[in-house]
């Protein structure tokens, strides 16, 4: 089994909000900044071109989070990203936030593969050779 | 049983992304504001203040949301708050967003009752009175 | 001379920071949005689909405010809105925030007009009809 | 003269619009990160806590860009930061933001140096060894 992909991520002064540590909305984006990290890494990128001008991208069909400690200013927070489900046309990605070893929130995203064109959005398989780089 | 709360939110230029849509994580702010709405709706505050000096807030311990449909600048979605569950520190918030009465996202949010001093929050029974109104 | 335009907005949670205020960015996300219930109220959008398919935007090239009194959260602010100045390819807004009519911030906003295609960005003079509205 | 500080920032999918760039408030973001970087290549900190008790922050009273050119989904911008001119209760920092050598925006804030309690924001004299490690 390979090693879980790890980044870090530093809390912002406006990330955060009046009740003094990271607003929540924000661990979602924090999520997709490690999903980017993690896809770099295997030679990816969430805005692919494909040839033929077809543009594949990944939206998002659900997101979750459970948030079990605050996060706040200045803090340099571990992310662990893993891959949960790696289904025909989806993925589902893990994230679990530490900070000093202690895990202050966990979340997934599940993506969708689509065909992007002007004013169409569809579904389509994980072409062979990005499922090969995400397996 | 009580009619569902509603409130509608209008897509701003900012809260797309270069994919056309407004950005997932935005969602999340989206219910927050709805929740806001609705909270004034029953005489309540996120942000509330309690004799004794002591403050009460609701910190959300978990947030989830499935993105059926992308929403785009400019367009006024309809937003409907429920209660789908008042426990006795924790209110778990459901969201739904429509489209011309399509539903596009559906999500949720659960918030614990806390104390909040200078360093410390603390989980405690939703105060009776506050109870009250949300029920 | 014609009465300046007014609008307002509600500060939400998510807009604050850990000084218990509004985080000045999000004054910048306020005046494009006053910006934009302006261009409405003359029958203009920010995002226009102009004849023969090419699209006219309106992307920003400087901005700039001043803060003088924290908003916070649940505040609703007066804004007002002018054009401080309409030029051959250009305009100018101007924008007030007032907190029970004391001024709180002032800031503004230069676009310029742009035919936007794929891989493009073109500065145009401003169509005829689009600086009629304006006017 | 000493050599300006330099940091960078790479572009979140998150921070662009529908425009397919980085929408122009998250500049704002961006200096304000920038200017965290540099406050703690001195030694300092936006939000730092002083003997007594009391709070010392640095609000931002005024704050301005010029974009000059867009940026885009997982760019690396080059940010130099330099003091423009430190007074005896502000510092205005000066920002530029590079890609590949191009100056991309220009912007700066000024920020004053306040004592903060509970209900009230005070400006004050920045401490002698906060301007020592600005100087």
């Amino acid at each position: 089994m390979p090693e879980p992909f790890r980044t870090q991520r530093q809390v912002e002064f406006a990330d955060t909000d009046m009740a003094g540590m990271v607003h929540f909305a924000n661990f979602f984006r924090y999520m997709e900044a490690a999903e980017v990290d993690f896809l770099h890494s295997r030679g990816l990128s969430v805005a692919m071109l494909r040839d033929g001008g077809q543009r594949i991208g990944l939206p998002r069909v659900a997101a979750s989070c459970d948030f079990l400690q605050p996060a706040r200013f200045e803090e340099i927070l571990d992310v662990v990203v893993t891959i949960k489900n790696l289904g025909r046309k989806s993925v589902t990605y893990g994230f679990e936030f530490f900070k000093e070893n202690i895990v202050i929130a966990r979340g997934q995203i599940t993506a969708v593969c689509c065909r992007v064109s002007a004013d169409r959005i569809e579904s389509v398989e994980i072409p062979p050779d990005i499922r090969k780089k995400l397996e």
